[in-house]
């Protein structure tokens, strides 16, 4: 018998453009998952944060080691890699005298001030463990705190037909938390993974978690994005039949 | 015989949300089409334009006569309605003295020096063969030109799931050009109704429909747009079926 | 003897147009004020917040009257419309049934099953004492979080020529922080009212504060916001022999 | 005899940052210029398009010839950066297989097929003449159409005080035309230096200056704007004793 296909159902109808999702773009491994729709966004993972004597490893390595939150994001992105997702690296860099910005008040005054991400240098580099691996998208024009608003995060994102976005990274309740808020207006579906983010203190990183990241997101562990993730994977393959003329 | 449908696909898998379309938010009609995922967008549909007597009638009145635009988007919306697509009303207009723009320079500067779309007037009102009918959305904020600028238009789309969106109204190369770029460039598949717009020239126009439109949307006619409408329905009409437990 | 002033200025150069502020927009108070470059932006004092009988109103309420931020906000109002500055009013609403979002998760589903804010009703409606007054902006379309998002405010700001913008309202982690982390990113001179601001509990304000404010904007009480717009009128009062011919 | 300076104004009057330009961020030949709140915005002068060899330069040298824009363009990036006005380079690019696009339909389609500004070749390179110099900035992120929508120029541009945004590049008709039509909205006062543009033929880019450019932006030839430029420098200059106390 012949049952009718997601698939199938797009290409039938002529003068509409509307994959299930945009096959062309992934790389073999994802081309039949469900979980192609999803992206783990990994913000920052810059050795200026994450190794030492990076300029403000010190400031967030105490959160970092409470959470373990390098070890839970590798697991993640591995996962994710294996399971259909796509991995998103959104760092942030400045030209030298950090010219793109003003840096007269607020968080980019000490990010000038102290010289932080300067393009070219180590610090700006994303750190070893986190290296973009084939299939990875590493977004473009970070020079500011929201992932979108100074990038191609929204275009790289919609242009892939990715509808549910797993954030991670540095800082909690700085980057992360404004990204968090404008994919949720956006109208994606918003993950934040509790256990895969820093901030540059202990409370910080609670605070945000109790009081703000549930108004604009789901809140899980990596663990429990990893099992969301293989249980879609799993439903996908055990359907697959019917998905197949 | 059990066949996994779309619907129940999304539900079947839990902790992400991917509905194939946002069902909860239509009106009957749209609930189990395929069209649900369309929007006709239908700019500055005003007595200002559309009406004699309009500040700015005259000027569009040889190219609004030229196409048939009035009587083509009348009945694109009204199919679409019965077809299961969202009709968007984006209207303009401007507090007394238009102090949401300077009015410096530009078009802006004709409007605000015109006096033309000032919210409570005649003139700014949809006309009457366009009023908002119930399960339409009219959008609000709009003291711009593109209609994603200064409106609610994108989250109204994205929270609708709409993906694709069909572009009608005035003036073809100012407002209706601006929304066709931007919403390219926001990841919709965009059609322009090419017998459903008016400039200020023939000649403005048609240049924009030559030149621009291909680089940025399908160009089709009115009534080939509710064909494609109706060819889906039927398919999915066809296929209902299947998609049933 | 003749002293060039900044108004005269920018008509010296011709070509480019670069008024020290868009002097034809705003009321007589505002022409010659210093302060014309400046905004209270005042989200959400609606009635589902504010008052007895709204929605939201016993959840905000404990924090409301642990700052007195309504007393507050009334002083600040006053005082900027009394020294040039204009009062930006950002209110929310949706049409029936909340066509306009899907509300699957997060706050915006609270929203919608709770079916707050709907435009016509009492509760969507800005509480009396905050009655827009002459010269008051009233932005349009939210129907989302942040004051930027959905709506038309960053044009208002932009062609009125504003840097400089200070928040008040509702909730203080949720639309006020939302419109404060967009307001720097976007390049205005942010400063946050932290006694003129209310969340669901106190601790949610206090950790905002605390931990979020200081990195997106300049932290200051209602008073001494009043008082630097007086100081600034006061050193204009005084030069203005100076930037006249 | 003391004088009050537009420098001394913004520092005499606390608690708010109304620098006239900020000019900690520019090299030292913008530091004290009337220029330094203007931007000329350079779209995509990269091989490609510019030079013999380039994907897409036979489709838009006759256009090129016919205006001489290259050697236009020369005189008034070198004229900007004497007389105190930045210059900025928006480029295009995309990683191997164009996988920050879908290329579905449109113009990136094409760009897509065509394999064309992928980054690390020759053919994404800024062109040997347009090289980049000290004090310009280089834009990041552009993967779409519009200079704004994928990239920092926004923030570029708002955090470098920028209010005045000259346009020149390719295509005249696309990207150019999309970035002035976004300029124009987010309150910028847009020049578009019309014999510094070109389009694949030119008539595509006529229609554009004629119909389209005066109601987004202020008309004008490189030598006008360079004209310009040098006025406001002069006045400045003559002016400059009653600026210093």
């Amino acid at each position: 018998m012949k049952v009718i296909s997601v698939f199938t159902l797009s290409s039938l109808v002529h003068g509409f453009s509307i994959p299930f999702a945009s096959l062309s773009l992934h790389p073999p491994t994802r081309l039949f998952s469900l979980n192609s729709d999803t992206a783990v966004v990994c913000i920052e993972y810059q050795n200026e944060f994450t190794s030492k004597g990076g300029k403000l490893h010190e400031a967030v390595s105490p959160c970092m080691e409470a959470t373990g939150m390098m070890t839970n994001t590798l697991e993640v992105v591995s996962a994710a890699r294996q399971l259909g997702a796509m991995v998103v690296h959104v760092p942030i860099s400045f030209p030298p005298n950090h010219t793109t910005i003003s840096g007269e008040y607020g968080i980019l005054a000490n990010v000038k001030e102290g010289g932080a991400f300067e393009a070219g240098t180590w610090g700006a580099e994303i750190c070893e463990d986190m290296t973009p691996q084939e299939g990875d998208i590493v977004v473009g024009g970070k020079t500011g705190l929201c992932g979108f608003a100074s990038t191609n995060l929204d275009m790289v994102l919609r242009q892939n037909s990715i509808k549910n976005v797993a954030l991670c990274g540095f800082l909690c309740n700085c980057c992360v938390e404004s990204t968090m808020r404008t994919a949720y207006e956006l109208g994606y579906n918003v993950k934040t993974l509790t256990d895969c983010v820093a901030a540059t203190s202990v409370e910080a990183r609670e605070a945000a978690v109790e009081h703000n990241f549930g108004m604009f997101s789901t809140r899980l562990q990596g663990v429990e994005f990893i099992k969301e993730l293989k249980e879609r994977e799993e439903v996908f393959e055990s359907k697959r039949q019917f998905f197949r003329a």
